[in-house]
């Protein structure tokens, strides 16, 4: 790699020394993609993700297969690679998931909560209180099995039926999730609308209402480029867990438009430049994510990786 | 537009109330696409930035045409847009450059030098010390008509050929801007690597150095997806003159990648959301560049314009 291939590095004031990044490529983002990858793919690519340095990969999803397809082989796929000396956290939308995620040792699980009636209704077709009703046992058998739950909420900040959502609404489920007992939250904004202001000011009313920062993890679409920003802006307020896909993989389905998870590498390469530690090697990452690019034959989004691979 | 046409607005702490959008696409974007644009369609395309209320419109370059075949029409195009009620800055690299535009009355032009010599001689031909010694009477007789005067300088964080620029270089080329008489600086990212903290560093060395942030401008490139994350930091400390182009025009030619400056739509709906006024009707400049789009034949790469152009 060229001069170029790394950030200069220069530390900012106030943010944290290390990040953990939440990586969702092999599930949010191949469950998103037009084409279905063979499970022995789905696999290398957690193994390429893992060596790369990435510590936590969301391995797949125990919806039932009718409603993601592309994701229709959990049971074939997690015991390949469960042996990783990584994080594998699942996505389980109900009981009968959560039991085939325990029948294969699964130690982590999320569930995904809406923060809106009409995305509750879209994607559960539940209104967003019979959802939490339907995850409350979930989380209480995996408490039960020392399993670790992460709540995803979606449509934090805007929704594509609802417009601008209040943060009292998304305040009120986020508590429901914690109380629940879930580990942590992921806030997603999940068609990409919000600014860095209106970040930091869900993140402070959530604080006043005792759910602690170091709970919360932020997962930023890029659907309209403001991703990294508001990234920024959550890190200045003391947030370091970070969702994000290799290479950008998985648009958003319910924006319509090209991009939608923020980026790995763009986001490594800010991480990187202010000297925050992530473990992740930016060079093999950015490899990985060229690699599956090409099985989805299509060029990554992301900013980095075709600056990068566009100087190999 | 729908529910999501703009974001929500939520400002944020010790931001500035206002921020003048300094507009490059016009020039600084067409100067790098490949295909040029007929004189009427670009006099029409600063028209419609106008109209959608950008205040400050680069309109072209008084460049000698062999080396900016697409801006050759510079004395043509000018006279068609003199009479519009916005600034309209034209870029001048030498005297000859400047006799040219003051026989068409403009009243503020731009200088451009580098932050290294690899790039100085590769644009110029020119050492960096030769350029500012060719730019010093430019400088002079513009005072003298009064004519406002803005120094770009770029490769202030990373050259393709010689990777991280020491921040002492920048500091020291910005400062012989200024004792020069130019009324403000544009700080470019040119190759798009910088990152919030190094963005931190030299606004501080600068400050330092008495060159105050009232005189200072940023022009950061989206290469690696870092431009609006640098952006908010530039805003945290004070800066109120962003350099952006409308839909994105412009790759950079010394990076080979698809994307170069900052979209000025990805910029508007990032202030938009936080309260910072702009003055800027964002469905108009959406339009616009969609509009321009079609005449280049080449998407826009802004996020923004393709999200809300989706949605249209």
């Amino acid at each position: 790699m060229t001069a170029q291939g790394l950030p200069m590095v220069v530390p900012s004031e106030d943010l944290p020394p290390r990040v953990r990044i939440h990586e969702v490529g092999a599930r949010d983002g191949l469950q998103n993609e037009q084409r279905t990858v063979p499970t022995e793919v789905k696999a290398e690519f957690i193994r390429r993700l893992a060596a790369a340095g990435l510590s936590t990969i969301e391995a797949t999803s125990f919806v039932h297969p009718k409603w993601v397809p592309q994701l229709a082989d959990a049971e074939e796929l997690f015991p390949i690679v469960s042996e990783l000396p990584v994080a594998l956290p699942v996505l389980v939308p109900n009981e009968r998931g959560l039991d085939r995620a325990l029948a294969l040792g699964v130690r982590r699980i999320a569930v995904f909560a809406s923060a809106t009636e009409s995305f509750a209704r879209a994607n559960l077709n539940r209104t967003v209180d019979e959802a939490l009703s339907m995850f409350e046992p979930v989380v209480r058998r995996a408490k039960d099995h020392k399993v670790h739950v992460r709540g995803y909420l979606s449509m934090c900040f805007g929704d594509p039926w609802e417009g601008p959502v209040p943060i009292h609404q998304v305040v009120r489920v986020s508590k429901a999730l914690m109380d629940m007992g879930c580990d942590e939250l992921s806030l997603g904004d999940t068609i990409g609308v919000a600014t860095p202001g209106h970040v930091l000011d869900l993140l402070s009313e959530l604080n006043e209402e005792r759910v602690p920062t170091s709970a919360i993890g932020v997962h930023f679409h890029d659907t309209y480029g403001q991703a990294l920003a508001n990234t920024l802006a959550a890190l200045q307020h003391g947030v370091t867990t970070v969702d994000a896909s290799a290479g950008g993989l998985g648009g958003c389905p319910y924006a319509k438009s090209a991009t939608g998870n923020l980026a790995t590498e763009d986001l490594v390469w800010m991480l990187q430049g202010l000297g925050i530690d992530t473990g992740v090697d930016l060079e093999r990452l950015t490899a990985t994510s060229v690699w599956m690019a090409a099985h989805l034959d299509r060029p990554s989004p992301s900013r980095t990786v075709r600056a990068l691979s566009h100087k190999e």
